[in-house]
């Protein structure tokens, strides 16, 4: 049984909370939260459960093994410090830290101190996730060209990240997660219309070699919810609507074929067009299935794909790409002899 | 009674041909095309119509008051020069010119033979964006803060132009009828899958001042179509996809609010949520009212919305997102001075 | 402090808990299921309430003010009776009896023991059924036409009912409460693939005076989701797609008028076609606004909108429609003199 | 080359003239249309072409080989009448006739004469009608459950007909086309709200043998256009959306699993979810394909799939749904011994 203490019940940390709950191999012991109106509310739906206003009395307590850390990223390192150098293992909320410096730090932490890191990246937990990275994976799609996300909705402000801290996460962590590749250089453009220095829409474009090209679109401006990716692979393309209910995943036999008659200028291209096939995903839902995964791990004595390291590299490219729009669009090129296991993506290994 | 011959029956010249044929006070006198097999479908459809191989009988034909040059770009230029010479009104496929000298040329050529140009910026005259113009005019949407425009699907290489120059002539043409602000700097991204040196992906972002931002995302490669524009303002926010049958455009009583109180530092975002309303458009084919229009601005010595210099303008912008792509993703400034009327947009003037 | 027990833990069992737990005015004490392994679900998720096998402990017990019965149709009646008997309310779950004759009685033996009923009506608590009554109320449609719902989807097989009673009690429950009128007749078709006796599929129509049809379309056996409501007024018209995120509710300023002269044979028909409008619906959880209704009217004694005898309405046209479609479609005249008050509509009175 | 007179030049009969022209083995020698007004379009728009006002001289002309009749459902059998008296074969729009006994005279005269009839019957020459077939004739989807249609949308009043006999032909023509069993009976349910005694609301089943049931929802009141098919099969579940650009067709791996222990009081009912496919539909415009059909029928002396005898067997249905409707829902029952023949479905045999 591996105890655990929740610091945070704001949005998310329910969730944890009720996952966690319905784990047989684990227990919450403690749920923290600083707002005293918030607290109640928790002691309300679980009166068995210890709540406090300190974080302090979770990250001491001899009783937890593990805490989960569910508050605004600008407390994470603070959070987790304490946590690692308490001999918890950490659950933490993504983005993983404010910085790059901060991320190094807790992971030197927790290896000195042989604790797990795990960074909440939901999404590569999703049956539409995993899917995509089975049909990456077996080519199915072959090389990829491009990868389109769309990420935008009328979202709430929050007070100390832009859009990019808030939505872009997301997109790093699956990218991170699904191509191999590593990406050669990263440029972004945006807006800020409330005049705080915190933009609510930017623009930011990945290039790789071998030609494939990474766009996402984050809008906390939109007056529709669009969670719609597009990814163009030689062989097939795929559609990943999030917002569907049922067909999720939409993979089309489409592309094109490139006839090379007597070199270059002579090329001719034509289009392919087939079936489409919308593959069964499993249903278990992502939180749960990531809470679970983070007890086999620390049972097992297992890294998790979504360690330390993973989420250094999303906070890796937030950074980049926050300091390329404040730059006004600067392309930013990423030095291969010093980046490389920095930024060597997540995506060989599985999830069991 | 307005005679006109049209040069090229490929793609869009028989829905040029069939829409003039609709209209009473003009009357198709010729239609060439260099392809024989092309020339005999023409003749089949129009058996009452003449038809020739050879765009010079057209242009020099005493018969024929104005001509519609509906063929690829690179051919444009040549074919208006020898219209214009011979004292021939034209009407001339988006997109105007391949280069900002040869517009500027054709402009001046018409200016001193008194001919009108018409550049077949066909979207401006469906009534979406005539509603979009409308609702931006009359303060509806308030002052806007982006225009988000998404432009894929499987289309066919061209093989004299990349993707910028075969889809974003809509957007350009489009944003230069509704924004009355000039933009500032452009920059786009894009790849090139085929190895052609013609980019199949691209994006595109426009600065504005007043914090306006345009993006513009042009595809070849999509599996699925999608033609999705977001327009933000500070009252309203606005969608128009136009592959919706019906509604194309709704609008969202949506948005955000800023209370200031004591300073920048303390500023308190709040989201309004309100109703959509989705107004009926009017239903005529775009291209049959832009063909009366172009009618309508000979006999009536009045200057087409759409004239040279519009057709410039869109070229123009065309040039120089070529040029930033290339260049790896360049941000391109717009000299105030020198681009001021240049860039002015079209967006004072309204069709009747 | 209304303290309430709740019989069966199932599907909709822990909704209606958790829901009953985030209303400061309610507690439950007691949750009570016959099988083992759900209770023990139960004890897991809220280990500080006392949970029974045996429905009798709740029934009988004396801290209890009222039950709530969550539990398969055939059982309400004999659960319902022993807890009106022993003082308590009751929140029953929709379909509200088997038959008419044991809704008739419970209703009796509350009224004696000066007790409230309230039939799980959720629908009638959403905001999207809300707005449609304020439109026909206000008249904003004008005299209703039709009302034509599709409800199909790949559904559980319930073993003690067929699909009219399991998808139906939705419909019959809505139109009960919106339309004023009475209807005249009904009819309805249907088919077994199983073989068990127990349709999959039916239709049924209502028949009313002033020329209104209803028609409902429920389907077990649909490879996709279809929840899908068109109501034609003379005015207006409304489409209610509840499985829309955000534009559940559309109301189109269309229609048709008829001119009149010189008699029937010279009608002319016209259509109108003006702008669609989708309101902003209210957000809160339809059980939840449900509950809180319950605990209204227990502690003001009033009677609920969904008491005993909009549950009797329902369950009158459930066997009706049932009698239809056994007896091979066969046309059922509702006698008006017998029939009045036993359908008299709900939909004169307000939920506050 | 087969020489063609068309008859009736309104919404139906310019797409017939367009197709045929395209047709290299036919030639449209005459356009007859009553009314001055259109005759005048047909000339602006086919200056080559002779046209009249009177049908007289289409149906007596020796040059015509074959008269397509694309009129008012009220005139069709005098006009058929005529033209097959004096040799021409007929392409008839549908509904073939208004009544069985003039479809019955129709197809005995052209008998007698050696002359061809084809009802145009066009949604069979669609690539998703014809897939279909396809995957009902290779059964992949197993026994056929239902067939569920829904076609709605504010439709335009016919003046002679009401919308059984103006929407139901699609859906009885498909179904005669792709469904091998025949109709064991019929009901039909609707409403007139302009009160001329034309409904336009109808709801129609038929009942098949094995279980099988059909459901048609035709309605000229709706606010949005629905043209909606589910049908359900033993293996698969196929799903037609005729209103999708590119999907119009999907085919779901879903079903149910009976299984049978110790007889028919122990069923367990199981469903099975699994992937969807969406196959590539041909393209070609269904019209001409039917005409270029129509045209090798005549030159092969091949009776068509949508002859005279398909015609009456979809007037037959329309008459009797008719008949049902008018005498408020009655079942009629379709004697096997009288209806085998006349409704023999048509499903047997394949378009080349």
């Amino acid at each position: 049984m591996l105890n655990i203490g929740v610091i945070g019940f704001g949005y998310w940390g329910p969730n944890v909370v009720r996952n966690l709950t319905a784990i047989r191999e684990t227990a919450v012991k403690m749920i923290c939260d600083s707002q005293p109106v918030i607290l109640k509310e928790a002691r309300e739906l679980y009166p068995h459960i210890r709540v406090c206003l300190d974080y302090k009395e979770v990250v001491t307590s001899p009783d937890i093994d593990a805490v989960a850390i569910v508050t605004p990223v600008s407390t994470h390192y603070q959070l987790a410090k304490q946590a690692l150098e308490n001999g918890k293992h950490i659950f933490v909320e993504k983005p993983f830290t404010r910085s790059i410096e901060e991320a190094e730090e807790l992971i030197r932490l927790a290896e000195k101190n042989h604790l797990k890191i795990m960074v909440d990246h939901t999404f590569i937990f999703t049956g539409a996730v995993r899917k995509i990275k089975e049909v990456i994976d077996n080519n199915t799609l072959g090389d990829l060209y491009y990868y389109d996300s769309t990420r935008v909705s009328l979202g709430l402000y929050q007070h100390d990240v832009n859009v990019i801290w808030d939505l872009a996460p997301h997109d790093f962590s699956i990218i991170d997660y699904v191509i191999k590749n590593k990406p050669l250089a990263l440029i972004a453009q945006g807006a800020d219309h409330v005049g705080r220095g915190q933009e609510n829409i930017a623009y930011i474009t990945l290039y790789y070699d071998k030609k494939l090209i990474v766009h996402i679109n984050v809008n906390w401006l939109s007056p529709v919810k669009v969670r719609h990716t597009l990814i163009g692979g030689k062989k097939k393309m795929l559609v990943w609507d999030d917002l569907e209910a049922d067909e999720k995943i939409k993979i089309y036999d489409k592309g094109f074929i490139v006839e090379n008659k007597e070199g270059i200028h002579h090329l001719r291209v034509d289009y392919r067009s087939g079936d489409m096939w919308s593959p069964r995903l499993e249903h278990e839902e992502a939180l749960k299935r990531e809470l679970k995964y983070f007890v086999h791990c620390i049972e097992n004595d297992e890294t998790p794909v979504n360690d330390g390291q993973a989420g250094l590299r999303v906070v890796k490219m937030l950074t980049l790409a926050d300091l390329s729009l404040k730059n006004g669009g600067t392309l930013i090129k990423l030095q291969k002899n010093v980046e490389d296991e920095l930024l060597a993506s997540g995506a060989d290994r599985n999830i069991p």
